[in-house]
């Protein structure tokens, strides 16, 4: 429809993160907020076509939204992309992911940032919330040191894992395992049927302080200081991150995405991403 | 005393795998003899002065064998290194560590092996068992699907899950939770008190078969196979091997060791180890 053209409509339609729970739209549009807040003046509006900022399936059973905003070109940030999935199940439940990435250019050797929210149940959710490294953790053992061991990352993942409803999750893509930091949160957060207010409890308490907490590093300490990286080192970043950008999305939605919205949509909306990552 | 100056009786010490199960010690025998059958011809004897092979603190509540075989120069295996670690615990338990490696040379790309077994008390029992990664396997996608996704290599892992006693170890340390592929084994097998049967049909009927099968996969598809590298290669992987092997020896033996051994055993066994690695 000619609304849906709007720019500040699909903005509207991206931080509506519908079909969550209230603690879940809580923090992603906290995490939203802070980034604008503290980045925005670095950052261009959306750039992807509107067709990719909001789509669904045929059959209206899966809906989606994406939000690419582009660093200027005097900012480290090289993009951040914010999003949402729901999906409905066969089983009559329904698949909602809600997702912030921030990536940085080669110019800065920072890890970027990453959360995903995973409810494939009302009783599970699936978290994700890392630092990625940007290098090879053994062959830069002074990088392992400054951002992960230095900062005591880890301690935000200990913490967690002192919930009784926490236990580790274990990505089923090699990929994924690979990619992410060794003070990677990956859990799975189990509640008993019918203790949904719980879940609730855990997200606003545990997940969102500890979410925010990282984030705010990540902007101050990442994003938002300069690293004197050399020629050679901006070639071997750049590259290492054209590859992490092309998995991440191959993996993440390659999978998945036809069958949730059929092969057309699939294919306009990974061709969308993978023609911007590889301009 | 003199007796112990002779290799042979070193070498019958260390396969004594004194104080640990029954079942840990036919899991470290049938491993040692595997490698020793298969790959026997290609390595010398071990070359460790032997106050390194055998050795223990002054008041006699720990003691340790190491053997380290080096491969001949015409072999693609480095270095086979095995061991045991036996402490008495103020508490009143003991520590007892197994272990075998093995390392190949940067003629090859081929993962290390790694088994380690950690027995804190009778009722608890770390496991770490992988190939370790030569490479940076974000930047060489193709050696993960090579080594640990064509391989399945994953599926020992997912078996060893299914076990309830099986839950998953996360190292304190960062730098051994980066150098493990995404395939490692790290669990932690937990048993109620008094039911010490269990944990050793836990090793004898779960963890032996996957550690032979792993080991068998790494003598024929790893130390097996020549792979053709070129000599910008050799030169990486000859870096990145020299910071992998001592990196491991601190972070296993540097911070445990003078507390273990008193600080002039420690200073003595760890600089043995480093000036071969260094040579």
């Amino acid at each position: 429809s000619a609304s849906m053209d709007s720019g500040d409509e699909l903005r509207a339609k991206f931080l509506e993160f519908p079909y969550v729970s209230g603690a879940q739209r809580n923090l992603m549009l906290e995490l939203v907020s802070s980034v604008e807040t503290r980045l925005g003046p670095s950052l261009q509006p959306c750039t992807l076509p509107p067709d990719i900022q909001h789509f669904g399936n045929p059959t209206g059973t899966a809906s989606a939204s994406l939000h690419l905003r582009p660093g200027l070109p005097s900012s480290q940030i090289d993009f951040t992309l914010g999003g949402w999935i729901h999906c409905k199940l066969p089983s009559g439940g329904a698949l909602n992911i809600t997702s912030l990435s921030a990536y940085l250019k080669p110019s800065t050797d920072a890890p970027h940032f990453l959360i995903e929210l995973i409810r494939s149940s009302p009783t599970s959710l699936v978290l994700i919330l890392d630092l990625t490294p940007r290098k090879d953790l053994i062959f830069y053992q002074d990088y392992l040191k400054t951002y992960y061991e230095d900062t005591q990352l880890d301690r935000h993942r200990q913490r967690l894992h002192m919930l009784p409803e926490v236990r580790a999750y274990s990505s089923p893509s090699l990929y994924i395992r690979a990619v992410v930091s060794p003070t990677a949160i990956l859990v799975c957060i189990d509640i008993e049927s019918g203790e949904e207010t719980k879940m609730e409890e855990i997200i606003r308490d545990h997940v969102s302080p500890i979410a925010i907490e990282v984030l705010q590093f990540w902007i101050e300490s990442c994003a938002g200081l300069e690293r004197h990286v050399g020629e050679p080192e901006i070639a071997y970043l750049a590259e290492r991150d054209r590859i992490i950008k092309n998995k991440t999305i191959e993996v993440d939605l390659g999978s998945s995405f036809p069958r949730m919205f059929g092969q057309e949509v699939a294919d306009r909306v990974l061709g969308a991403l993978k023609e911007y990552y590889n301009k």
